[in-house]
């Protein structure tokens, strides 16, 4: 792992979009299934996923639920249901009430905040099929309210029965009862657009491969869409109080991600990173995905050596990470200045995976910097929010004035008649002058 | 103005993309923009504006900003600061705190909202530099408590002598005081990677014609951005207690807008459905705009009859409007039932244009039925939250053992590691076994 000072560190990544074929497969699988339904469904389901299947079997039923249970450890229920419940509790305390202001001229204003009606949440298969990830999609929809969720995955990815069942078990902890076996871009297409079997969605969430991210971005618009995640990183801040062997093991479960993933530890102490680098060694040659991992550090990691923990956390700032442990002697001294990071684990007992699986805050985490303008998945994200109007004719009369001149001012006549006409039949009515009830407006005219 | 039944009534509009050509253009510009900064920001300037400036000139003055003030009628000032004042308050309401959830066992959990750093604000030049619109994407802004906004405006949209004086007043009162005189999507491709004399920032705002939305999407994930708002639209959902003539006017002031905007009523009454037929005729006849304003009632204006006014709700929710108007005799019966719209203007004295410059709710409102799955601008839009995790070291022995289990199962032991060698360290320094403290564990390893 390479060890560099802060002024020769700079971590670009480009993001990647998908090559020209991909993009244009993407486009066919998505028109076609927008336009034929469950026939372009079944047909790629066959062709992608090998599987031939009718209409009538894409949805998984109630005993295929029922029997996953009887596939899987207790223990893993056990511990699945404990992590649901920990992030049921945390993502409880965002929920927000509809509100209202209620003014003295009896006008009331507020914001109406309704959850989302239908959300898919795709799934994907293979190695990337993590029960973690059901939960962190699904819990903040379903305390937002949000009436109809709908999981997607491919069929199959439990070998020749059906569905993984660790997958179907964390879909029915989290409370999803209507699943279907479809992956790929046509699985996303299908909940945009809607077939005879599945109705469509309001919001497409869930991480996938890079035709599922093409499909998302095409049909973004016709339904909302999560952010689409970039590879996983992790950022430590930790000074020579720290244990390198924690420090170590932290940054490898990040590596051991993918190859593209990162893990960044900034340091004052020059002895505390040969330490640090000496133990990344040891811990990777024992690590059964050494491989992934090792390419990860070589590619992506750094130690990066600053003069001061606050120089740190300019550092961590600049890179704005998905996750971010600061593990120094006093860790509160510094949280006011940490402006950028996605999740922020203070402490020697804060690892990482305890936020990946555990503690109750959601693991899908804003990527590749965006942490300067974007958050981690939470209620908000399965809820809208409505304005609410109602005015009063008291505060009509004392304000029409006003917004009848900044409507012409702005040259938009039908606007400021859309008052006049109002003023003037209560003038009418009332046989008294308008200008002695305008009394809220001052103005020149 | 058309008038159909429910079932007959169907509004379909395709978003705009652009042509080919028109995205081609704007790659250009922004790749250029991107890699020589000022150099080809002053170029385009020339090309697009017919204004030749150097760098050092295109932040507008203090003296210019002051100057401003002249050029505006006082009842302008007195009307816009009224309008801002409102505005405040009512995003004001929607500002959360940070908080933390603390735990028992000693864990802290929580999310920390913090305000964007630096946001930029496009005001477009010609008939649709709007300075309420100005209000309404900076307001919400420095609500939030973003410390650096910075505005971006064509130059020479007042004529010879500079800024249309209205635009600067806007942003003086609504608290802007960096402003460049650059426009197009050569002032996005500016805000979005910076140059030696505009700072990058973390997310644009405001409305623009097709080649800044354009460059609003080519930019975004460097920076993030609004929605890019299609044509705008109203509903209006009335009984034959409404007056004709308000409703008249309030669909007129929507179809003023353009010829792409939309003006529905909804009613279960046909002779009031022909009464406001009557009145929308006869007031078009007399409206400023009336050309623009009949293009839009005739292609996208309808009156739609239905059997109720729950059928009415319905048909509502289908369209999920831009915004809705709902003038009958108790509209609270109906408030709840409302799941799609923008913003809810009650009973017959809330006629649009009191929101679009007035009340304090956003004028920045989900358009073409994306009301489904988003929400008028708020202080929400310029936040940020991170995760926050302090986890005691009692919670990470009662619950380390449950974290490895699901960090296994997913097959990622990198994960398991980073927890066990905290457990390891712990047991091996308090010679107690480890089993003897994972009491909140109960599983059968």
């Amino acid at each position: 792992m390479k060890i560099v000072r802060a002024q020769d560190f700079d971590l670009k990544r480009e993001v990647e979009y998908g090559s020209v074929e991909q993009n244009a497969a993407v486009r066919q699988i998505v028109t076609d299934v927008k336009r034929e339904g469950d026939a372009a469904l079944l047909r790629y389901t066959e062709q992608f996923d090998r599987v031939r299947l009718d209409a009538g079997a894409l949805r998984v039923t109630e005993a295929e639920l029922k029997a996953a249970y009887d596939h899987v450890e207790p223990s893993f229920v056990t511990a699945i249901s404990a992590a649901a419940a920990n992030i049921r509790a945390f993502h409880a305390r965002q929920k927000r009430n509809s509100w209202m202001d209620l003014q003295p001229d009896g006008s009331l204003l507020g914001q109406i905040i309704r959850p989302l009606k239908r959300v898919g949440v795709y799934v994907p298969g293979g190695k990337a099929a993590y029960p973690s990830s059901v939960l962190m999609n699904v819990i903040p929809a379903q305390v937002a309210g949000v009436p109809e969720i709908v999981m997607v995955t491919p069929p199959a990815t439990g070998g020749k029965e059906g569905i993984d069942p660790y997958i179907l078990v964390a879909a029915a902890e989290a409370g999803v009862n209507e699943i279907y076996r479809i992956g790929g871009a046509q699985a996303i297409a299908a909940l945009a657009y809607g077939t005879d079997t599945i109705v469509p969605v309001d919001k497409i969430c869930g991480p996938g491969n890079i035709y599922v991210a093409l499909a998302k971005r095409e049909v973004y618009g016709v339904v909302d869409i999560d952010s689409i995640a970039g590879p996983s990183e992790i950022a430590v801040l930790a000074d020579d109080s720290a244990d390198p062997a924690y420090i170590a093991a932290d940054l490898l479960s990040q590596a051991e991600h993918d190859e593209m993933a990162s893990a960044i530890l900034v340091t004052p102490s020059a002895t505390f990173a040969s330490a640090c680098q000496a133990e990344v060694e040891r811990q990777l040659a024992e690590l059964p995905r050494r491989d992934i991992a090792a390419t990860s550090i070589a590619d992506y990691g750094a130690i990066v050596i600053v003069d001061s923990i606050d120089e740190g956390i300019e550092v961590i700032n600049r890179l704005a990470p998905e996750h971010f442990e600061l593990i120094v002697e006093d860790p509160l001294v510094y949280l006011g200045k940490i402006e950028n990071a996605g999740a922020i684990f203070l402490g020697p007992y804060s690892s990482e995976p305890v936020g990946d699986y555990f503690a109750g805050p959601n693991h899908i985490i804003p990527t590749n910097g965006t942490a300067r303008f974007s958050s981690p998945v939470d209620v908000d994200d399965y809820i809208k929010k409505s304005s609410l109007i109602y005015y009063s004719k008291e505060a009509l009369l004392a304000n029409g004035e006003t917004i009848m001149e900044l409507a012409r001012r702005e040259g938009l006549e039908g606007h400021a008649r859309a008052i006049e006409v109002r003023l003037r039949k209560e003038e009418s009515q009332s046989g008294t002058a308008l200008e002695g009830k305008a009394g809220a407006y001052d103005g020149d005219k």
